[in-house]
């Protein structure tokens, strides 16, 4: 296999993409057999599995039996989205312009069945507010379900899920209630997240953007819903395969390390770390900000995702030359990679050459003053040439 | 956690739910970054899931471009199932009474969706013949898509796929194409397989059957087929969700050590052991093989697994009885182990008590001729007493 190494020191800066693995639990520390199973082999992995289901509820600070083992954050987002398709009637599904693009196509996909949708708008921050939400529940009365996401991971627009619920659940008081879906993924482990107080009816979580492994998620949901295809009947019937029990154990290792207790202290280290390079980066003249109204201690925005621009250097460009110098970061997300579009910054009112600049620096558990100093220097260093 | 342990020595026969694992690639061996990011980390990334890809076509021999990773066979089966929502007019979906719970549930939920629907029979073998097919083409002549296992999961009955896949390609000669979706799970490096020559259109492999992990498998697309949901794109538009590299890579190594040269030597040695196993249990009085047709040494079932019953002995006690003696054996499949009804066996014709007393017993790559002996000593113990 060929191999792409570079001789001098990598520095990431594109942990909203992926992370590197910190996982203690091995293979052969998780009993291999199947959950569903009777015997003792398939027992003792039930029970690793509700152990580890345990361990998550723990952390997350929900009932166990609130948590479903899923492949992750796209297919916890398909479930959820996609159980409009088991309820009767016409009731409309409205998601916001910002959200990743596993609900962006779903969307689509639930247009296609003949699904009635709509589309929340974004303030200039980037974020749902319950003034966007109220316009778009006026201008459709027959809302069963909302997508909205907490951490846009383009942008790190914090949308204040609570205020979103507050206003469903005083305008739902007398009518239908509409289920309240959050994907969670650029959240757990990042900021502090309280699901039970954001009184929320579903929610997304991954393990890979938390330094865990691939394909494994978990699929939040208050109460049990209706899912448009049970496979198997694994999960109680939310989510059919053979259960991914050494993802999920290494999942729950993931939760209890970045998304317990130490989450707030976490939080204010990465955002004294992202003030310090707003500060820098704001010294240099040709950089923007996106969206411009982003200060460098925004309770606004994740202080682990920052979109940045620098004037006439498209940002393929400058994610290349970064690359070159040993720093990893990227233009939008690496879920559509393959389109250059950027539909979440337009939603936001960006205009085109700021969006075609954007780039996108991301943060992580392990970023250092120190990394964050060599970055600004590299887009020094970048600047002088292009 | 509570851990159950047993002081015995344990043998395993449920390889058909799920295998010891046997991998040798680990987490720190391939790069951890986002296969669709652009920046080094990504494009390492990326050359491990091609390579990964590459290896599993060269096993398979198929052209790279026609495999597709997901997250194991049941999102297989349900990606080929559930194209048939993006096909406009009403062409209908056939499968076997045979197939597994993802595939049957599948077929409910397109019904659900308004799909029209059909059922092939199955022999009394299991099996589904020229016969049984063409008596449910002639029932429906709208027929577009058909999905038929190539080894069952519960009997290990083993279908003829290109007997009917000669079959449809006649049939179609001058109608609309009939899309024909194999289930490759309880195949793939258990029996000699050849894709191309099975004229199949699409099939699904799973990581975990074959001693990988949890959470890979592939699915085959001789050409690419518009899907139900395409999620963040990845895969080319076929499975949406962060490429899970470290399981692509343990699958490849799974399917090489498995599904590669060997699978033939491997098959001649596991039906030697069948044959013992057939024969010393065949000199036990209440033991019913079934279906009774099947002999020792039958070339219409796969010799990795074996449906047995014992006279008076529900399936559910055998195995009890068999788990408290250090035996693993299971009742249905794993994967419908919440529902006692045994819907595979009905449909070949097998009486109540029959299907009541089946138990499966089911072999791997570690199986030996003294754990055939230990387990045919162990039944003869348990028959003593019940």
């Amino acid at each position: 296999m060929e191999k792409i190494e570079s001789k001098e020191r990598r520095i990431y800066f594109d942990w909203a993409a992926s992370s590197p693995y910190r996982i203690t639990s091995a293979l052969a520390d998780v009993p291999f057999g199947n959950p569903s199973s009777q015997h003792s082999e398939g027992r003792a992995a039930k029970l690793a599995l509700e152990d580890a289901r345990e361990r998550c509820a723990a952390v997350l600070k929900v009932p166990p039996e609130t948590l479903y083992f899923t492949s992750g954050g796209t297919e916890s987002n398909a479930i959820a989205l996609f159980s409009n398709l088991t309820r009767p009637g016409k009731g409309r599904v409205i998601s916001s312009f910002a959200e990743h693009s596993s609900v962006r196509e779903g969307m689509e996909t639930l247009e296609k069945m003949g699904k009635p949708t709509g589309r929340v708008a974004v303030n200039s921050a980037g974020s749902v507010t319950a003034e966007t939400l109220t316009k778009a529940l006026e201008k459709n009365g027959d809302v069963r379900f909302a997508a909205i996401m907490s951490v846009n991971n383009e942008t790190g627009a914090v949308t204040d899920i609570t205020s979103l619920t507050n206003l469903i659940h005083k305008k739902t008081g007398d009518g239908a209630p509409i289920h309240f879906h959050c994907d969670l993924v650029q959240a757990v482990g990042k900021i502090p997240v309280d699901i039970s107080s954001m009184e929320i009816d579903s929610a997304s979580i991954s393990a890979h953007k938390i330094s865990g492994p691939r394909g494994i998620g978990l699929l939040y949901l208050k109460k049990p819903l209706g899912v448009f295809y049970t496979g198997g009947g694994q999960e109680k019937g939310i989510r059919g395969g053979t259960e991914n029990t050494v993802g999920a154990v290494a999942l729950a290792e993931c939760l209890e390390k970045y998304a317990g207790e130490t989450v707030q202290a976490e939080y204010i280290s990465a955002k004294s770390r992202w003030k310090k390079l707003i500060i820098e980066l704001s010294k240099i003249e040709r950089f923007r900000i996106i969206p411009r109204e982003r200060t460098a201690e925004d309770d606004r925005f994740s202080p682990y995702i920052l979109q940045a621009a620098f004037k006439d250097i498209p940002g393929e460009v400058m994610a290349r030359a970064l690359n070159d110098l040993g720093f990893a970061v990227s233009t939008g997300s690496a879920c559509s990679s393959s389109s250059p579009e950027r539909p979440v910054l337009a939603a936001m009112g960006i205009e085109e050459n700021l969006r075609i600049e954007g780039i996108r620096i991301s943060q992580g558990w392990s970023t250092t003053d120190e990394e964050i100093d060599l970055l600004i220097c590299a887009i020094a260093e970048v600047l002088k040439f292009l």
